[in-house]
């Protein structure tokens, strides 16, 4: 019914298992993944233009100044932001766009893009957050605690959110997000067309 | 994860097929119907409480007094509503409630309570909407051109619902109805409760 794509944010704290989510949700082909810019230096595995766009400082503030980014960050003295042109691209392709993010970052894109959908994905309840997070072999305790520390900051912004998923069973959200993305189409506000289709068509 | 139910509002223009679609709805046990009050006589096989509400015209205008309907009017000497306490009740017992109704109460329920899923039901086309008009053995030319200006009127305001399902093959409407239905229950809105626990789960 409705030709282009739309942006989904998928979203929420560390450890709610976004990756594994989105991995999954990208099978299909009706999706593509936002890709990311950075002025880091490429790791000997990274391509540009898959796992990132690669840019210099210079090219990046220059975006910046341009208004060309849905968000951006600076980490450790490196450039992060998602551009807004590649994301238009893929929608004006019909694609719905899969944007994971942090959940201030995911703030700042809805923002600035309305019509995105924001999607909260969070375990059941915060002792399987924390079980997760300690089940990663890379979390040294200090960090395990920053990350619930943040997490109970980030759970008091949901009402930002457009959708909450729960993450119990992953086949079962991404169905939940394969569902709303399908159910999203059918949104009033992106029919207003019809009007026309009817009036125009008896005569 | 809510419990209390949601009012599902299904409208559209006459032809639309709303009676159709709601019959299969009803089917799941998870839906009540909404039942009308009435000050009509009843006919010799409708049963107060099941078919309507039978009720005086004193009886209506003192619930009119006291607010106690969704939405109400008055057609050729009758008075016809939508009691709001049947609605709560079943609400309350976690059923999500299904109002059948035209566009103009349609607006009105969802003026008084904003929380209810608003959808437009309509043939993909008016063409298919006059063919199904035309195919009633029962409609005169005169009333179905009088309910084909009505729909042109009605489907100018489809920017005040919250969807709009497309009627061409009732499986499928029922089906993106049921689906509109889980995953409005996963509305960040509906899941404020959330925060709280989370910050308690975990000390």
């Amino acid at each position: 019914m409705n030709k282009r794509g739309l942006l989904v944010i998928v979203s929420g704290p560390s450890g709610a298992g976004k990756g594994t989510v989105v991995s999954e949700l990208i099978k299909d082909s009706s999706y593509a993944l936002s890709i990311s810019m950075t002025t880091r230096t490429p790791r000997e595995t990274e391509q540009d233009g898959i796992h990132y766009f690669f840019k210099t400082v210079e090219e990046f503030e220059k975006m910046i100044e341009e208004n060309g980014f849905l968000e951006y960050a600076k980490f450790c003295d490196n450039y992060y932001g998602t551009p807004l042109s590649y994301v238009e691209q893929k929608l004006d392709e019909g694609k719905n766009v899969i944007l994971e993010i942090e959940v201030q970052g995911a703030l700042q894109v809805k923002e600035r893009y309305k019509d995105a959908i924001l999607i909260f994905l969070t375990p059941p309840n915060i002792t399987q957050l924390r079980e997760r997070l300690e089940k990663r072999a890379t979390e040294t305790p200090e960090k395990i605690a920053m990350r619930m520390k943040r997490a109970k900051e980030e759970i008091k912004l949901i009402d930002k959110y457009d959708y909450i998923v729960i993450n119990d069973i992953v086949e079962k959200a991404t169905k939940s997000i394969n569902d709303i993305v399908r159910i999203e189409k059918m949104a009033a506000k992106r029919h207003i067309s019809l009007i026309n289709t009817f009036l125009e068509g008896d005569n």
